[in-house]
């Protein structure tokens, strides 16, 4: 049977997986970033790590798929990425090239689950979408006629630095008021922060010894703290105020919200829905749903970086 | 010759001209459009005014391409125009389409424009860019892989209702903010008057009596007048804004601005410029370039609404 390796490359950990074209993963493993000093090492490691089972199960490896941050699609390189340990400009893909000698696609994480989205999650059959993955930062990849925009240099969709406040929070790109620094796991737990400052500076401060993260955010707003509802209300506000502009550009059918923060359910969607609604465009009234990624979290980003390789596999080939 | 009929529809006026392949405008008229309370008058009108000409120039008539105001290329109506005399949904491709038994393209003004520039303006050979049209609201097109990007209904490119300020300026699609209340003809004299009341009450009141328009403030700035001048800087202050924020979407190669305001040259350029560059993500910074369009105002919009059916026409075309 053929399969594509998928390679999903985070800060903390490498993911890979053997996936086939029906979306089904058969092997899956991880190493950690870190013991790559060197990326260039990587693919023969993985080289070898994957032999023993494509031998095993009688599978072909037809190609490698790469989601990565800052993954440039068009020049097969990581460009640096501030959370990797690789710096500079890192050409990957021709790395893998030279070992596997078979083809190579690598792009942006959130683009690599876009992709997946459309063949193998809610995405299916639909043309025009945009897809945003609300991890430590805010990532998106739009779909345009059914085609993933690459733009002129491959960095189109970079949703997550739309300016929402003018002087609001700095961000890590340097300048301020970027979305994700409000509507992110990083957002929401500085959301959480200013509005427990202004309730109670002793909260505050006694909170400070025991730095909360958005999960528990999110465990405290299901135990009904007022606090922490609040912090996702204001994240949705913020997001689905971004999104109805953002509806302007490309006008989408669909709108999938995907990663940990989506997956508080209604304490987000309910908010955003709303403030989507009350800052959209009367001209798309009713006619655009904001709903959950059919991607499972922890299959995502494989099947999102080997969708790349199926996506441009010639479909007359055989198997 | 073949030729193609471009209709260029405004709330005054019906421009329309006969368009050679390269752009050549053989023979233009216009009408009021007042003249046509019933709108299925106007193909058959037009079929009149244009019959001699075709005939006496040798000119083969090949299609009809129409340019105007919520314009649906999908459907081939007019949607709920405001500034037309003509309510709901006006079949009007259908209507022309019956007339002349020819093919017919009909979409949105600015659409069609920012496809002119593509065939016959500055964007030849640019597969990636957005189109601006300054007027008396903020029209755009989005050009994505040398496509124009209609959406799931024709209705995307509504950059002039990107909401810039929250709360701020009212609309007339009935929100508060967006982007054409301050980058636009009607945009700038609000600015003007804003900045006239804060300076001085009295010239404020004074100038009531005698409403200015953008053009007289384009020529009280070059004339020196400082108010005139510094409300060319807000409203590039606020556009070159919304543009950095815009690039984020679709990553284009350049930014075009057509219309009477884009005219008034580094008035409006300077400023806009400088603000992009100020609020760009550093991974495009400079790498995008904010250009005037190169189609002539006179001509763009019946280029831009030929230029629809040239590009659908088959290459194989005799002649």
């Amino acid at each position: 049977m053929d399969v594509v390796l998928g390679v999903d490359i985070g800060g903390t950990g490498i993911k890979f997986g053997l996936v086939t074209k029906r979306g089904k993963i058969l092997y899956t493993d991880k190493v950690k970033t870190k013991a790559y000093p060197k990326p260039e090492k990587l693919p023969e490691d993985l080289k070898k790590r994957i032999g023993a089972v494509l031998k095993e199960k009688d599978l072909t490896l037809r190609g490698i798929g790469i989601g990565t941050p800052n993954g440039n699609y068009f020049t097969g390189t990581i460009d640096n990425a501030p959370n990797l340990p690789w710096k500079n400009l890192v050409p990957l893909k021709e790395y893998f090239q030279n070992t596997f000698n078979l083809p190579v696609a690598l792009t942006n994480d959130a683009k690599a689950a876009a992709l997946g989205e459309m063949q193998y999650g809610a995405g299916k059959g639909c043309k025009h979408y945009i897809f945003i993955t609300l991890g430590t930062g805010l990532g998106s990849g739009i779909i345009v006629n059914g085609k993933l925009v690459y733009g002129y240099d491959s960095l189109a969709g970079e949703l997550g630095h739309i300016i929402v406040h003018r002087n609001g929070r700095e961000c890590g790109c340097g300048r301020k008021g970027c979305l994700e620094q409000y509507a992110s796991a990083t957002g929401i737990v500085k959301t959480y922060y200013e509005l427990l400052r202004t309730k109670s500076i002793d909260d505050f401060r006694m909170s400070l010894g025991n730095m909360i993260d958005a999960e528990a955010i999110y465990k405290k707003a299901k135990a009904g703290d007022e606090i922490a509802i609040d912090s996702f209300k204001r994240t949705g506000e913020i997001l689905g105020f971004a999104l109805a502009n953002s509806v302007c550009y490309t006008r989408p059918e669909k709108i999938f919200l995907f990663g940990g923060l989506a997956q508080a359910g209604d304490l987000l969607f309910e908010p955003t829905i709303q403030s989507f609604n009350e800052n959209l465009l009367r001209i798309y009234e009713g006619k655009i749903k904001i709903l959950p990624s059919g991607l499972k979290e922890s299959e995502a980003a494989i099947l999102g970086a080997a969708s790349l390789i199926w996506k441009e596999m010639p479909r007359n080939k055989k198997k």
